[in-house]
């Protein structure tokens, strides 16, 4: 279990079959860099082109497409004393006719204090002189090359992942995806030192994190989605428009999981999702949204 | 302040201008039992049609239509040591293409433990022989008649409440409603001993609660969806389809509650949400789906 | 089979189980003025509140719940010079960030020339002195009393029919209304001189026609949602929202007919609506929007 | 103007930017055979992976980002005696609870008839013995590379065109689609012999045809989603899912279009579509959706 440390030198506005940019064993960890999402790094140079440029790919030895690709999100490190937000809530998270009323959006400032682990509004901002958020790290765009030789916009996501926005996939969370090409080809970039449900002004506190990921594949998933465990929870997460289906994906992706691994027949397993399942946004800006089907690991039975 | 006990000898299966079965002071107490959605009492008779009969209305003395109905959950006792919900996934929150494999979904039983305060399946279904749920009570449907005279099903919600399944709407909350119609006639029924976000099985644990709630007239509200709070958090509620619509509604009755009640302009209003907002679903089953949007009362400036 | 001049004195804004103001035997035949949609009469006085005030209910005879009530549209007669439009396209027919560029919708008035049977804005509006449409009168709204004992109001539609705005419900079409309450209930006005699809600027060319349709009750129909027929073609009517589901109601409708009354299995069904199917919008403005789901009837096989 | 008969030996399942096949210059006409949607061509053999290989990339010079490339689709000859469909509505067009009683869905063949021009069922199927359809023969799939390096499943759509399926891209109609990278690179295939509204089962009649068209650069287009125009009409189409969002982004494509290209205000335009707008829908069954916002040129003033 060697561990990398991995500098790009290029980035990709999309994630998908690109010539790797490092090989690793499964169950290497790589340690990472990240720009935030408009391309800049720690040191405040552009280094890329916005949205969202990845660190990758990675080529990890022995996957094959039908395999999974297990990414456990070991730390996550801020490395730069400043993030940035939008401002105003996006046009498309409130009423049509609520938009007209809307001041325009702009691009302001958050300072981050890495002792005090906390982010603020830098200059303030009146009314919110109380608003310091304690770092909540979290990776806004992440997962491995889709089907078919596709090359996907990191401005939205799918069965690959890609820009999720899920707080709950963090460090201490891991996550899989369905590996579709050879050496399953694992990009990452976009983190944020925090955010809400559904990233509904555009943006986290973007900014720089050095991420620590352990990668391994596991043979012969099943699994159609994205998946993600916490210290609490198992998560199926699905990604479409509108939420609707979003949530039918997860919910399906939940379905099968509880029937595959955990034993359950369809019936017990609506059984269990009827009365104690919850569901998490992640966002509802992107071209694809974002919908988590979450269940408490205190309701499971033994896995098999 | 009064506190009434009410005992209905009607019920009615939409939310509407019904004539008045109770004439109550603002600030009275109503202490009512309800029954199930299927229209059975706590003693196993049928005393109504499905689904989801209405205690009232409760015609609070000085509501105007512009003012809010403000309902405090003062409490909710079970009554019935039964209850019963359906056992598999409803169709429209999986993929269109896995409800072929879904099986035929059936009413089961369960056993509630008032002493212990736990619901179980009776009899046990296999696998989840350890699945002891505790009682979260909740109200699932309620609301004041609407405008224009309209009675809709309680099946369905929309601005006056009705259907909503959600789970925060439980007691020690306080939920208020914008009045439409003098009097605000006030409707209630449909309470669960648990559920899950969504009502993803088309039901809670359908049973009977004594419920007690305090209504007061606040005059003068600008809101237009429902809106509650609990000892952590403030909530806003949209209902409609898709989910996307139902969460427009909520952010943006969350957005002017926040600048209206709290002194923030748009701009800090958005900071705020965009950080730091939670999104529940409430129901994803019924005609209108319930989108809720919470803000943690830690992050909120003094209201004015 | 007797003509019925219908004069109400008093109009419903929802489409409900109200008294009935007229009573008919199957077969019989209705001519009735309808208001415009702000309540506006055919001399220009205000006698009813917007919008869309009903004039009914017309009580039918035999008609039972489970029955269908036939409605021959045989005529619709201008009968003011003047309609109005708003001016400006809904703000949810747009992609959300060009509402902020959408200026201000107002309402303004058109010239109906009842003899060249055009109508024109008046006064004109630049770049459109060649806009002169021929009138295309159609009902926007009409129905039968939905089931439940709801009132539902005319800003909407549902199974019971309601506020479509489908450009095909005009005169020489036969619309059938899925009967739910004893005597169907029927409700009619909101006509309109001219509309193109979707109704987008929220309105057709809003105006009062002298309405005659003739209402016949079908004993025992399977039908669920609102069906039609054209000279060419036969229709059946989705209303929900979003648009998806709209179009999954007018499908599913148009499969069952297909099967029921044409003697196709569904892979027949299938194969013909799959190359010669035909979507029309009816609104994309009210809180349901409408889709109509259209075969021409060159391709049925005869009716059994 | 040169004709190009371009015979490809690779074929691709993404719209993307793949090295060049052919290099043209703008205003010269290829003459191309294309695979059916499985990937077989017209004497039977399969040669490419489905779903939908295309042909190409072509190479328009002087092709630059921000210019248009004009589509003329001069002609399509049927080249192979056989096509096929599925033989069931897609799950996602009928209501959920109907998705239980569809029958598996299956592909069946057709003869088609190149001197009668007609396809019928081969075998026939009980009850559509007369269900015998003139050609219609249209273009399921094509479009230009997209931004970013972006390549994206022929199974889909977006602003680059794609799998839109929408009938009146056919003989005699000129699309265009907006330019993102140096050459335009344009692909195609995917033809269908004869489609209804939505491909609702998943398939037109599939099958080869010989496609000839000529391929023009635009300089300077201001476009973003792709237009069309017949002999009758102009056209702005979108793709998105759900169908709400499709509409909306064709309905501001159209919109802008009114505004830049023949000289109306938005309030003039607003007037013209919503009395005399026409919407059409193109696939329903593809991860996005289709719409046309269609205006007959009879209601256009003089372009400027």
């Amino acid at each position: 279990m060697t561990i990398h440390r991995f500098a790009p030198t290029v980035w990709y506005n999309t994630i998908g079959s690109h010539p790797p940019a490092l090989r690793i064993a499964s169950g290497d960890t790589v340690v990472t860099e990240t720009l935030d999402s408009a391309g800049v790094d720690k040191d405040g140079n552009r280094r890329a082109s916005p949205s969202n440029p990845m660190n990758g790919p990675i080529f990890v030895e022995d996957a094959e497409p039908g395999d999974a690709l297990r990414v456990s999100i070991d730390a996550m490190r801020p490395i730069r004393a400043t993030g940035w937000t939008r401002n105003v809530l996006a046009t498309n998270v409130v009423e049509p006719d609520a938009v007209r009323n809307l001041p325009p959006s702009e691009v302001v400032n958050w300072a981050i204090d890495r002792n005090a682990q906390t982010a603020r509004l830098d200059p303030p901002v009146a009314g919110l002189e109380h608003f310091v958020l304690p770092l909540e790290p979290m990776i806004g765009c992440f997962g491995v090359a889709p089907s078919l030789g596709q090359a996907i916009s990191t401005a939205t996501s799918g069965e690959f992942g890609g820009n999720m926005d899920y707080r709950l996939l963090c460090p201490g969370s891991v996550v899989w995806f369905p590996v579709a090409v050879p050496g399953a080809l694992f990009h990452v970039g976009d983190c944020h030192a925090a955010q809400g449900d559904g990233e509904i002004v555009g943006t986290g506190i973007e900014t720089c994190y050095e991420v620590t990921v352990t990668l391994t594949v596991e043979k012969r998933s099943s699994q159609v989605w994205p998946r993600a465990e916490t210290a609490d929870d198992i998560i199926a997460i699905g990604n479409a428009r509108p939420l609707d289906q979003a949530l039918q994906h997860a919910t399906t992706e939940m379905l099968n999981w509880l029937v595959a691994d955990y034993g359950l027949d369809k019936v017990a397993a609506s059984h269990l999702l009827g009365q104690v399942v919850r569901y998490d946004i992640g966002n509802v800006f992107d071209p694809a949204y974002t919908v988590a089907c979450r269940v408490a690991k205190r309701w499971l039975p033994p896995r098999r």
